[in-house]
């Protein structure tokens, strides 16, 4: 089969073997893929990743001896992986679908473990569900805070995770305001009902900031608007440490939250209920074939979403 | 009056008027003042300050024009004052004692409104008394983070503020455990049934860790030390910004919390049940006269809480 392999700043399509599936695991034909800043990281050494990337997905059931009934289903999944139960978020020595020691899903096939695996309803398309892993990360925020209808909050960042967390947490918050520097991507927030504003406008105090702009200066940005008392939640992972004012996160007693995967199966529910309409936020699709050219779009400063068709 | 003059730098004992209290003030005689680690800050250049220091303090009432009844009280006092109403210790435009825009209690006497003035019961020392306000920090942390019996908490640092939150949390977590590196220091602690380890011993996980050692790499050993999914306090205010491992925070969604001051009645009242007895916290007591020696007592590595007696 075809998958893309990062080693030390080189990708490659390579062809490997097919991978046979092991107890309590599924083989999974690729549908779609999707590119996240993650996977840019990735390459440029994050992790000191070595393999195929990729942790956005949507693909078929191929095979799945321990579980037959999932065979030929459409599925997502989540991409923490430990042996044995409890928090596969944070287990330790979990594996992480195209991230850490789990091969990832630009390739024709990828293993899963059927735990991981989710439905995926009829009703959506490729393209919709491929984006249930950053919608459950964007939706993450508000398992994590409190947030209320009355709260002055910000989401800082018009990248694409930015963009989802607006629009998921607009439906708990509707008068939450997206910032960001690029009113075309603003615009694909507002057409959803968000109130946006350019980054050189916002004024606070909020109750809330969620910082995802993705730079390392964004925490600073983001403690420029919160309220004493208030809540910094971060989304953004860079790999260089940040030099941060704590003596103001002290004295004005700010909390700060880090954030990161969610629930898919709330994502799922979210985007076929049509509460988070994505196709807005494609930049463009591409074929497996065409990966080199894919990640460099997905790389330009300001690119949407980028997806990688691998089958129909 | 004598008054402490902390100056770009350098100190003074200055012969000042004594100040006439304003409307809704009253002109307070200072009995016992303590030496406060932001105070070595505040010498060193922090916030710029120029003044008279000294934020911890008992004293007693010498004249109320506009609250005669408590003229001859006992008191100490909230140190966040702003006009109007509201939260004090984050209003905008407030004033804080011996910090910003508020001469302190290292002088014979200070202004304070009656507004933010508490009455400490006849029972309680000035030498304990005088305790109210960094113990009122230390039950801070209790305020803002919900601490159960079975939490596993550690609080890091055996300084004067690190004992105290361990002693002060202690009721509410019989189990957490003062990380230190000085045998002297957590035996003041654990002579109040505080568990203690030495800082090269102590292992996590831990539930909640309370960063209290003034050092910039506190939080890198906090983080070390926290669960995923945990919480850090920061307690330590220092001037320089500190680099920090977002990506760890964000992807194991650590909350960290910045505290910082607490309420002087629940302080007082822990005091005067004898919930935390401070008295071993003491280094030594100088006359304000000597102010500059018990200056340069406090500004020791190690050492304890240093005390100024202002008048009897």
């Amino acid at each position: 089969m075809i998958a893309v392999r990062f080693h030390k700043g080189t990708m490659e399509l390579a062809d490997l073997p097919q991978p046979p599936p092991g107890p309590g695991e599924a083989l999974v034909r690729v549908l779609v893929a999707g590119i996240c800043n993650t996977d840019l990281e990735l390459f440029k050494g994050y992790m000191n990743f070595s393999g195929t990337p990729g942790h956005e997905f949507v693909g078929v059931v191929e095979r799945a001896p321990d579980a037959p009934h999932l065979e030929g289903r459409r599925v997502t999944a989540d991409i923490n992986a430990a042996p044995g139960h409890g928090d596969h978020r944070h287990a330790s020595g979990r594996r992480v679908l195209g991230i850490l020691g789990w091969d990832g899903a630009f390739a024709q096939y990828i293993l899963a473990p059927v735990d991981n695996l989710h439905a995926v309803p009829d009703t959506l398309s490729d393209e919709a569900a491929v984006f249930a892993e950053p919608l459950a990360a964007a939706l993450e925020v508000g398992q994590q805070v409190h947030i209320r209808a009355t709260d002055r909050l910000a989401v800082l960042g018009d990248g694409k995770l930015g963009l989802l967390i607006a629009m998921a947490l607009r439906h708990l918050c509707p008068g939450l305001v997206l910032s960001g520097k690029h009113p075309d991507k603003l615009a694909i927030a507002s057409a959803q009902g968000v109130r946006t504003t350019l980054a050189s406008d916002i004024a606070g105090p909020f109750d809330i900031v969620v910082e995802a702009t993705g730079r390392t200066q964004g925490l600073e940005a983001a403690l420029d608007l919160v309220r004493p008392e208030g809540t910094v939640v971060l989304k953004s992972t860079t790999e260089a440490k940040t030099p941060v004012n704590l003596a103001r996160v002290v004295v004005q007693e700010i909390t700060l939250v880090g954030s990161r995967c969610g629930d898919t199966a709330l994502a799922l529910d979210h985007l076929a209920r049509g509460l988070v309409e994505p196709s807005g936020l494609v930049e463009a699709v591409y074929p497996l074939e065409r990966f080199r050219e894919a990640f460099e779009s997905a790389a330009r400063p300001g690119a949407r979403k980028v997806l990688v068709r691998v089958s129909r």
